[in-house]
């Protein structure tokens, strides 16, 4: 299908806010084609993040919980993070994420899709991952300033996580809810 | 299923760094459980947010594009907007913007599915809703700074702008997804 004809709009002047991790902000003037100015809007700049459904040879899902100051609600996600610069592709930051986050690792990875955490106002895509036949390769190493948790999960849990908003990340519960449309599995009662 | 058990982290200091529509963003310093401090956490503060996945009485989905400059491309999407303090509830909020979006309303509407656009750095949940049988009531009633065009596709239009990544907005991908899966509509090939 086609794509819709671009109609960009012009940047009348454009300045750095702040340039710091996490919070890296353009404010710029912009023009849309009609010639109507926007005197304000705001870019916010980040790396590539990435996210992983990981599941081991049983089938479990690899999930962990983590307290997430924004709705300041400590909740079920997926392993996700930033890519780094060091990090040889987008697939060598999931799977250096996966590792760090959960101790789990090796099986059969593949890209499953290509998101927006916000179009409007953030330059960055979220590349998601699905990872089977993951295996435990030794401890949980987060970083200092994580804080997080590693469950395993049948198909049926996480679905009923799902269901309930209980995973609500958007980033998370788009590749999540496109892998189980894809495969088709259903809750098993 | 049970939460996970909360874990917040103690806000040392708070100030605003700015005030905007927008860009409402609060700095915080930050002390974890174990007592490691983070100097530096930046919130953005929204109001709620509202999309819909709308379809006619002939199954049509109601689809709009409109430049987005975080990533500087023209994209297809559901409507959605914000909710406004006039809006009686989310549901008012959603059928205002689906009106002022496409000129459609009227049908059936439910609840679908709430998420959260980044529980990290934003404070604000996204309320998603499902219109069937919406009609042609008027004209699209855009703002002045929003340049959008109409769509109506079929379903299975709409799975192959999923599954190729062209409706990449996350909050409307994960409920587009959901809503596929759970009325278990297939590609009709």
């Amino acid at each position: 299908m086609k794509k819709p004809e671009n109609r960009p709009w012009k940047v009348l002047e454009s300045e750095y806010v702040a340039r710091k991790p996490w919070f890296t902000v353009r404010h710029e003037r912009l023009e849309l084609p009609d010639g109507t100015v926007v005197p304000d809007y705001y870019v916010s700049e980040y790396p590539a993040w990435v996210n992983i459904i990981a599941r081991t040879r049983d089938g479990l899902f690899l999930l962990i919980d983590q307290y997430r100051h924004g709705l300041q609600e400590t909740a079920y996600e997926t392993p996700a993070g930033c890519v780094e610069p060091s990090d040889a592709s987008m697939l060598a930051a999931a799977q250096r994420e996966l590792l760090e986050e959960t101790g789990f690792g090796g099986g059969e990875w593949r890209q499953l899709t290509v998101i927006a955490p916000n179009p409007a106002t953030q330059n960055n895509l979220t590349y998601c991952f699905v990872a089977t036949d993951v295996e435990r390769l030794g401890d949980q190493t987060p970083d200092a300033t994580e804080d997080l948790r590693l469950h395993l999960f049948t198909a049926d849990e996480v679905l009923e996580l799902l269901r309930t908003d209980s995973i609500r990340q958007a980033l998370m519960a788009a590749p999540l809810w496109r892998y189980f449309y894809e495969s088709r599995e259903r809750p098993n009662k």
